[in-house]
């Protein structure tokens, strides 16, 4: 029996505990939704400020004196430090979607004897509909081959030119073995490319030991880099000499301000980059991202997993008979931040768990979605959640066809 | 005779005068750069704490409540306003880089048959570079042909898909006749496409009444939409049916939110939104857009016009004899909003009018650039730059070398 007094126990000989007034959090909500937008550092805020400052006072001469001109490269080092990179190999910019384009295309063309892309079904959608369209615009003949998770491995063959998998999924949570699948995917001769969206800042990622080919990753999820914020894409070292970027703009260029005729592309990771970085948004991102480094990201999973712990306990404990079932694998070695529950009235539970100030979310047909973001998140939260989640099934009836109605418009 | 008096009557009866205290400007600066990075607006620092607020306190909902989900769309269309593009043909978002990418993969699309990209040779570089790297991965023969700017029209044939093609100039402010350019690559059955980077909220355009078929440009030069700000693409609704996103995103499908695993385009010119939307960024570029409509932006080239002939004319006044000649066309209906001089040691004399607070720039091998921006800059201002250039260019030998090297690396 897991009480409120045990949760206030945990928190308080949590050594993250000192991380939640680095955030900027509204009162009597309990957030479980950083898993789609992390909630902002005050760090984030008071870099916003300064990058304001900069450009309103030293303008264009801040590209320069402010080193404007490489944060991405200078993100995407730090990024590349939470997720096992080697030094060189992430550069942050653009869009995950865009980011995927870039290395696909680089993949692909890397392999072109061979025309599969394979990919899981549950897949997040964006992915597949990039692999879609970069598919169509080479016509080579390329084909999206689509299993179900434990079957990746062996559907590996001769013509899989590369396995495009992210490694936590984000409707289920279930997290891909990084090292197994890759050296699956090698063994054939297929490259690995991964999308850390949702494991990036979420769970220590070791990149190198994996011998990944490619990655990308998003910063606005558990990375907290604030709405929309500059994704990143990793090369191995291995590749960058032989890919040439579809996307080839100018900083991407050798020397992008000597204004050249041609393309050049810069000798490292840089060559990846393609427009002016997004100064405004990368500075809250860099804020974000250093604030994950200072906690480790080691602390980060420890805690995480004891949440979901909690979590899955108490849902046991609470709301036993309530006709929730667990969505997420049941070994949390093979989940990352989040849990996830099936329940038949999802949609209308998810809504009025909202109405009293329990942010979590619902993904179709049937899934309550709870991230654990160690960072700004407490367990005796965690047992407030639970015991508002047990009110509201104790109160209401589900099964009444006008309640949903009801709550699908609101 | 031009008297300093003189322009201090031109601040007074300037309609626009009143929009300089609607920006943050440091002390003891004459900024002739808005044309390379836009002063800050000070909505836009407003519209950021507004963002930023939005994010902490109502974090995931916001996409909803604040309405992030469709920012691209809105800022898309008040940017259409500003260049005379019809409704729905504008969406706003990653770099000009990447939308030259999407505009150009569509274009050639529509034209298989033919084979030619026609740009000019002074084109600003990363034009160039997209259409090289997309010409490489698409594989189909296509050819990038490079000529003067006289020579675009004569050089448009039955293999032209396209012409590629920037408004204004970004080294001389040259400026093409958007009807007559974009008649004469039509009649040969070619594609138009323009970049609109130097010319977007500093000149009327209208795409419209030009025909043209496609259109990017920047956010953060004379749309003082912050630095590396969300850009821009207009498709003509003509073509928007017959296009097909190379770069198929979620945010471009037509229901980003059902997750279906299959690419299905969005019905409007939102299929060519590809990732989450930049919401950060966003906030600065849609304020800075706003001052523009209000300014009105035939206020804004009217006294952009009147600019340009008082600096010319006072260069002519103060500083004949010291071998400055015009680099930039001398009818100022060819040109943008900038005048550009060459000199022979135009490097070390722009490092002098830095030193002394006059931002203008540089580029090789001799051109000195300067931008007007009639939202914050005054008459008086370009009367005490060009005082200070004279007396630059009065205490100076410019003919020693060791002043060059001294300054080349200050």
């Amino acid at each position: 029996m897991i009480t409120r007094a045990d949760c206030e126990a945990l928190d308080r000989a949590d050594p993250l505990r000192r991380f939640r007034d680095r955030f900027e959090l509204p009162l009597g909500v309990i957030y479980l939704d950083g898993n789609s937008l992390g909630a902002m550092p005050k760090s984030a805020r008071t870099a916003m400020n300064a990058v304001m400052e900069q450009w309103s006072r030293d303008l264009i001469s801040s590209w320069n004196i402010h080193s404007w001109i490489d944060i991405h490269e200078r993100v995407g080092m730090k990024i590349g430090k939470l997720i096992g990179a080697g030094e060189g190999e992430t550069i942050a910019g653009d869009s995950s979607s865009v980011n995927l384009f870039k290395v696909l295309a680089a993949a692909l063309a890397l392999r072109p004897g061979r025309k599969t892309i394979l990919s899981e079904r549950e897949n997040f959608p964006t992915d597949l509909y990039i692999a879609e369209g970069l598919m169509k615009q080479l016509g080579q003949g390329h084909r999206l081959k689509l299993v179900a998770p434990d079957e990746i491995a062996g559907a590996v063959d001769d013509d899989t030119a590369v396995v495009m998998l992210t490694h936590v999924n984000y409707r289920t949570g279930r997290m891909f073995d990084l090292n197994r699948v890759t050296g699956a995917a090698q063994a054939k001769g297929a490259l690995m490319l991964w999308d850390l969206a949702h494991s990036a800042g979420a769970v220590p990622i070791d990149l190198t030991q994996a011998n990944a080919d490619f990655a990308i990753g998003c910063g606005y999820k558990f990375l907290n880099g604030g709405p929309g914020a500059p994704a990143f894409l990793t090369v191995a070292k291995r590749h960058i000499p032989h890919i040439q970027p579809a996307l080839s703009g100018w900083f991407g260029h050798a020397a992008p301000f000597a204004f050249e005729q041609s393309y050049r592309p810069a000798d490292g990771i840089v060559k990846m980059a393609v427009g002016t970085p997004p100064v405004l948004s990368f500075a809250a991102l860099d804020a974000a991202v250093d604030l994950i480094l200072e906690a480790s990201i080691d602390a980060v999973r420890a805690k995480s997993l004891k949440q979901a712990d909690i979590f899955a306990a108490l849902m046991a404990q609470e709301l036993k008979g309530h006709g929730f079932s667990l969505a997420s694998p049941a070994d949390p070695a093979q989940r990352g931040s989040q849990l996830c529950f099936d329940h038949e009235h999802g949609w209308p539970i998810m809504r009025a768990l909202i109405a009293r100030g329990v942010i979590g979310d619902y993904r179709a047909p049937n899934i309550l979605r709870f991230g654990f973001t160690p960072l700004y998140l407490g367990f005796t939260e965690l047992y407030d959640a639970i015991v508002i989640l047990r009110d509201i099934m104790e109160s209401c009836a589900w099964d009444k066809p006008e309640h949903h109605a009801r709550a699908r418009v609101t």
